[in-house]
């Protein structure tokens, strides 16, 4: 369990660190919601997504003779550009595993900042036993995705930031993958605005999260085939599901042409660069799947680490 | 001519009104320029460009049985979406000319905040004498794209909140079409940062007030052809050119090639949504047509009004 404490020390290690994402606003999208949308784009953090404020937490938290041997990181591509940047930063160096169908520019993203990358087939193997053989025999600090208070803590900063710029939110939206972000953020929103709606947004393809929930334990589904590359876990964290099944309201899901919609809607009337993740909680609003007329709405936009190349592959083409 | 208190009139009437856009700052554009970049994302303005700036400024500051009558506006694009959602937000209504060969997702927004379009030939038709012609026949007041002062004035405010945010710049880069944008920008950053240097970029087939610069008056050339269809004016502003013969270091040009791998490099690394002339400025850094090794260096990115369509057909298929 983490606590608001857990969230505000995260975001003292994080200030003048981490950027301050802004929070945007759109009168289109107010319209076409019917609700008061405050939009907090961590697309626009370090390394184009929330990931950074997770990872940086953590490492800066490791003793400093464990950080100077060296972290690792397995990731389908935000945290492992995370995790690189942050290391860095904090004079330690990273090796990170990555899916050999990860899209080319978090690949080149991710060496680009300095880390040793190495690859692995994701529906065949088990990332999280190559990262432990890996910390094991490198002598590395495993720095996990999700799977860790200073990760979760970290993370969970976004949504303080959000409500000190739009207090008095009735309902946050965010992305649920493996489950850091909305556990982090739940625990802050619920300290903070007592009475918020906390609604986590999973892909159709990987509702792990949602089945988990409904059978009030942990269940494992096969490996999500979703555009959505950073939500494809298969089973929700431990630590996160602990927090998430105390604080959660619901999720919900989208379909992926849900999400496509909703990145042409992001990029033509907010200009933003979603990735289809970094989308999903937007596209829930945009696509009817939640209603909150009225409401004032907090929407994590969590990164848009998608590459011109695959963006017009997915949104390129004449729609219909 | 305008001066600093002028700008700081306009920076109050836009107080709560305009957005403040973010300054945003890459480890990955710094080390590629050698300089301290510091972004201004105007892209996320309200309409999508500066230009809401000028607009409003000026139509708050008609008569208000002037402004109750109505305005006009002619526009490539961005000065149309502004001036029909400034005149929206002031219980004004808006007639916008438009080029007929304008990009649809520019002519379905300018629609969608409330003004009627009428649309011209942009090649063979006069839009000064067609808008001048409106006006009088319905008695509206025409909001120029940049001949005007309060237009000036509310566009410099870009730069007031650039040097207010990132002190002690060096050299201010911003995009050159009509002149206004760096007309005011210049005014803003010659008071504010004494010894700075303004350099305005246009494309290499519209430099105009490259061209008016060196011949020391107003000089007309082709009808520009461009990707940069915000930046095709053909001569300068009799105001704006009497402002930035005064206070502009130079004038730079960009290739269409040099803008689209900065439209590339802000979506890719940046997250920014860029319209060719909204990247100019970037784009000449980028390229090496202003170098600037160990400078802080201001860029304004104008402006994000390209559609998902547009921006694939420009960028979608690989390089080479």
């Amino acid at each position: 369990m983490i606590s608001i404490e857990d969230v505000r020390c995260a975001a003292t290690r994080l200030e003048g660190i981490a950027h301050r994402t802004p929070v945007l606003t759109s009168r289109t999208l107010d319209a076409r919601t019917g609700a008061s949308v405050f939009v907090k784009a961590e697309c626009l953090q370090r390394g184009g997504a929330f990931k950074f404020r997770g990872a940086y937490n953590m490492i800066s938290s490791l003793p400093a003779d464990v950080r100077a041997r060296g972290v690792v990181a397995y990731s389908s591509g935000n945290h492992a550009q995370a995790v690189a940047i942050a290391a860095g930063m904090l004079g330690s160096t990273a090796v990170i595993l990555m899916p050999a169908d990860t899209p080319p520019a978090k690949l080149d993203a991710t060496r680009g900042y300095g880390a040793e990358v190495v690859t692995y087939d994701r529906y065949h193997e088990d990332r999280e036993a190559l990262g432990a053989a890996l910390a094991a025999e490198r002598g590395l600090a495993l720095v996990p995705p999700y799977e860790h208070p200073a990760v979760m803590a970290g993370q969970g900063t976004a949504a303080l930031e959000l409500l000190a710029e739009a207090p008095g939110l009735d309902l946050l939206l965010a992305p649920v993958g493996g489950g850091g972000l909305i556990a982090g953020c739940a625990t802050a929103a619920k300290a903070v605005a007592p009475g918020i709606r906390v609604v986590g947004i999973e892909p159709e393809a990987g509702d792990d999260t949602r089945r988990s929930l409904a059978a009030g334990e942990r269940v494992r589904i096969e490996t999500p085939r979703t555009i959505a590359d950073g939500q494809q876990a298969d089973i929700p964290g431990e630590l996160t599901f602990a927090v998430n099944r105390r604080l959660l309201d619901a999720v919900e899901l989208v379909s992926d042409a849900e999400i496509l919609a909703a990145m042409a809607f992001l990029f033509d009337r907010m200009k933003l660069v979603t990735e289809p993740s970094g989308a999903s909680a937007a596209a829930a609003l945009l696509a009817g799947r939640v209603h909150a007329p009225g409401a004032r709405v907090g929407v994590i936009v969590s990164g848009g680490n998608v590459g011109v190349a695959r963006f017009c592959e997915l949104l390129g083409r004449p729609a219909g």
